[in-house]
């Protein structure tokens, strides 16, 4: 089993925890120390070393910061954290709204006379640091070694985990070929990397220093004259063999500042992650801020990662519909969210092909659904019951593909209202499954098409329609999102999720989510766009038919959701047996 | 008749004073000058006296610029104007296809070992120039006096037209009222106010400089203190009696220059707008660049403007329906664009309310249709035909309000091609009349709404879904509009257009327009969205029902549209007679 359900916070240790850390501000002469929830990466997830927000305050939440003052300590929390905060921090810590709420904001009226507040060059990026510093001329933000490392008498070390390599024919080119051009289009001598999904992508390499994400701790300079010198521990690569050749140099890790302070000419760093750290040690380069050069060629899937994410969907669905099948045959009232977690996990690692989950599985029933981001544990799991709604959003790493797939579904007969409300997020996912587009549209430009019917009855969701999604890499990848914030084109091979939902505070949670992928629509009679894009569905999982109000549906949304399910049961039918293969048939009925 | 229609293109006085500007140019050791279509107001309509593009060049565009080399000429024209531009300047200019090809870009490679290039101060607004200057590093862009004013012999002096009040009950509030609103939000001394439209909302008083846009030419201060100086000739202001008040001083236009160079402590411009000019006689002031503080609130239409827009449509939607019923009676093969016209306007001028078209009246017929901005002349005149489709766009400009309504009709029987297009931009006007969205969402968030059914064929347009309307001020008027590039959240009381369309090159064009005001959603049940916003249409004018391929629309559409035909038959019907009368009824059936 990947998922664990023990609630790991222990408010108890905040307040001695905090005290350590204020004596070594007085012994540092600081104001202030800044704790963020971030590594030198700015992932998602971060080794237990690294967890740093969590060992001080007890908040466990995936994003945030501790700011801790002589007289005052805020943590910030978004707002899929706000109830969770207040329960896991203790009196001494004040959650703060975050970001209607800025650090800059915050420091700036518990500071009103300015002061100096120490943070860990390491765990900041350069733009932070840089928006941080506009907004508080008066206050000195000073680098310092990491505070809470010095006070943490049982932080763990970094962690070890081993890289293995990852198959040409699922990667679809050879690293060197990757490493070529790219380095063909390099403006700078050097562009430094320092996000793992970069390394992993270019290298064609996985890790296993942090859950969830298969990715491996290290940085890397990609020389422009195509060749990578890789820092990363040696005994992590033991795996690899000659994988990564006579191109890749392999440093050790504390190689890495003295290379940059060695380095000189033009070297080029992405400002939205690289640490302060690493400019700080290129003081006698040119340094060209850009977007991480693997970002967008990563995120543009090849035919082989897309045959990849295929198969490895068609694994995943047979999987859920087993799930789906074997819930439907119990009586909701003998199950708890922890069970309907622990099935799910089962039935994946039954393909025999699982590596890993690819995030902590979102099990909500009733009003815990209203919960975006919820995580069960011991403390807070729920028995289902008749007449709710169960919102499972889950998915599997496997070495071709990482799912991602939400399904609302009804325990018993439920009300009109929630049969409403899923139809329309329904009519919001097929909106976007059906969507053609003129390349050059951003996310941005897209998001509203799967609110219409929700804004129609004066209902939204608060999260994005989708994020990007990786190829046996990060669920959560960008830089392409259907989103308000998603500012870059979408290209054929970008895959993204298409997720519209609906919370009702207190009651229910819907959701609906299935993978998708760019890519240019077969031309049309008389078309006058020059380019036209659509989506091609990757996800093959039925959706609740008892949740669907048919009046509500046009034609041809009745006739692609028709459409829809007759391909899953033709696509996944042949993969399950019994009485899953009778369950997949009624649930692909047309309507 | 307020339009005319004679070819105003002379390509063959370019060369002769093209020369005489170089003339200049050596006399002032200048490699250039920029001609630039604006005026020192930035709107969209210049003064005789203020079109020295087209004195110069020929080319008689909305938008664009020369730049006057000693070897080479460029004319910049956008997409709207590509074949215009080629049409209507002699072999002595080059068209550049502006914007792809930037002003910078062509002056950069025209003069690549640098240079010096003037401008007129009073003609550039200071982002314009800032931006200018960054991308031309080697080359010094020079302020002097207008040099095609020096060599403009017969040009015409600045117009005196005549300065009216607007009416109280029409305006909704005193301008005192304006004045001392906005005086009291002001973070400056002095706001310079450069937009005629600003100073013709906030004084509550309409001009007569310019055609179509019923704006005075002039500037202000607002002082923080609650008062205005207004530079304005006195002979234009006449008609005004005692208007204006002692809260207004009235100086003559030459006392600006003076006045800002008197004048000290903070000044507030708008950078997007303000002339170069203002700055720089500024010397001795801290500048604060901001919007222009009228833009928002005039932007935001309160409830005498939104009742004077809904009786200015009534009255136009007649004028509009005398026309259509007229048009339908007659054998389309005996009329010509320029027929189509003049018939329109006389309808108008019949209500005995028209002050002025709010612009040149757009009637292609045929494949003139799909030329965007097209406005018949004598040459291109076209006739008629069966079997074609006519598209009309044009408007009023009434004493409560301004109208911009555009309708395709067909001309005897028409293709199923058209009809099915027709069907797409309908199905896009109707989304977007029928949506509901949550405070805060901009137009570049709501834009693709209208476009869903033409993408899902191929097909596209090229403009933006909406433009910002005034109230009997400018038909294009910001900030807000439906459309990629509209990035200022739509606000209750804000008046936009919605018109979709579709352009066959060559063949046929389609569009479709309403106008609509954004209000309050009345509360739903259930609804979670705090503030609920959606439009109101204003304009009340069938759409053609024999273009509509009633299958392609949802029961939603079609119940949209028999509605609204419905309250257009209802609000219209009593104000027409006899013919039309019936017309009105049979265009207005349910389908």
């Amino acid at each position: 089993m990947f998922q664990t359900f023990d609630e790991t916070t222990r408010p108890e240790t905040g307040p001695n925890r905090l005290a350590t850390l204020r004596a070594e501000l007085d012994r540092e002469g600081l104001d202030g120390f800044i704790v963020p929830r971030a590594d030198a990466h700015q992932g998602e997830y971060v080794a237990p070393r690294d967890d740093r927000l969590a060992w001080l305050t007890g908040f466990t939440g995936s994003a945030g910061y501790c700011v801790a003052l002589r007289d005052r300590a805020g943590v910030f929390a978004d707002g899929r954290y706000r109830v969770q905060v207040r329960a896991q921090v203790g009196d001494v810590f004040s959650p703060v709204d975050w970001p209607e709420v800025g650090l800059a904001d915050w420091i700036a009226e518990a500071l009103p006379e300015g002061g100096t507040v120490g943070f860990d060059p390491w765990l900041h990026p350069v733009e932070q640091l840089r928006a941080l510093q506009a907004k508080l001329p008066d206050v000195a933000l000073q680098r310092v070694d990491n505070l809470v490392d010095r006070v943490w008498e049982d932080q763990p070390d970094p962690p070890l985990g081993a890289v293995f390599a990852q198959p040409e024919n699922l990667a679809g080119a050879p690293h060197g070929e990757k490493i070529a051009q790219l380095a063909e289009g390099m403006e700078a001598d050097v562009a430094v990397l320092t996000l793992p999904d970069s390394l992993a992508w270019l290298l064609n390499i996985r890790g296993s220093d942090i859950p969830r994400n298969p990715v491996p701790h290290g940085f890397a300079f990609l020389h422009a004259e195509g060749r990578v010198t890789l820092y990363m521990a040696a005994e992590k690569l033991a795996n690899l063999g000659d994988h990564l050749g006579d191109i890749v140099t392999v440093q050790p890790p504390d190689a890495f500042v003295p290379a940059l302070q060695a380095l000189s000419g033009s070297v080029q760093i992405d400002p939205a992650t690289c640490p302060v750290a690493v400019t700080d040690a290129l003081s006698a380069c040119d340094i060209i801020e850009a977007m991480d050069p693997c970002v967008l060629p990563k995120a543009r899937k090849n035919a082989a990662e897309l045959a990849g994410a295929r198969d490895a969907h068609l694994r995943d669905g047979a999987a859920m519909v087993h799930f789906l099948a074997w819930l439907d045959a119990q009586d909701p009232d003998t199950l708890t969210e922890i069970d309907v977690v622990t099935a799910l996990e089962a039935e994946r690692r039954g393909t025999n092909a699982l590596r890993d989950i690819s995030f902590d599985t979102i099990a909500g029933a009733g009003p815990n659904g209203a919960i975006v981001h919820y995580r069960v544990n011991e403390t807070t799991n729920r028995k289902l019951a008749k007449g709710e709604l169960l919102l499972v959003d889950s998915g599997g790493q496997y070495v071709d593909g990482t799912t991602d797939i939400t399904r609302t579904i009804a325990l018993g007969e439920v009300g009109t209202e929630e049969k409403d409300a899923f139809t329309r997020v329904l009519k919001g996912m097929i909106a976007m499954s059906r969507l053609h587009w003129p390349a050059g549209m951003a996310g941005r430009d897209l998001d509203a098409v799967a609110r219409v019917s929700l804004w129609e009855a004066g209902l939204d969701y608060g999260h994005g329609t989708g994020h990007g999604v990786g190829s046996y890499l990060c669920v959560h990848e960008g830089p392409q999102r259907l989103a308000r914030t998603g500012t870059v084109p979408l290209e054929p091979g970008m895959m993204l999720s298409n997720e519209p939902g609906f919370y009702r505070e207190g009651a229910y949670g819907i959701r609906l989510e299935n993978l998708i992928a760019v890519e240019e629509a077969p031309p049309l009679p008389g078309q006058t766009i020059k380019s036209l894009l659509r989506f091609k569905t990757l996800t093959f999982v039925p959706l609740d038919l008892r949740l669907i109000l048919p009046e509500l549906l046009t034609g041809p949304e009745r006739a692609w959701l028709n459409a829809y399910h007759a391909e899953v049961e033709a696509k996944i039918g042949p993969l399950v047996k019994g009485a899953a293969r009778d369950w997949l048939s009624q649930a692909c009925r047309a309507i």
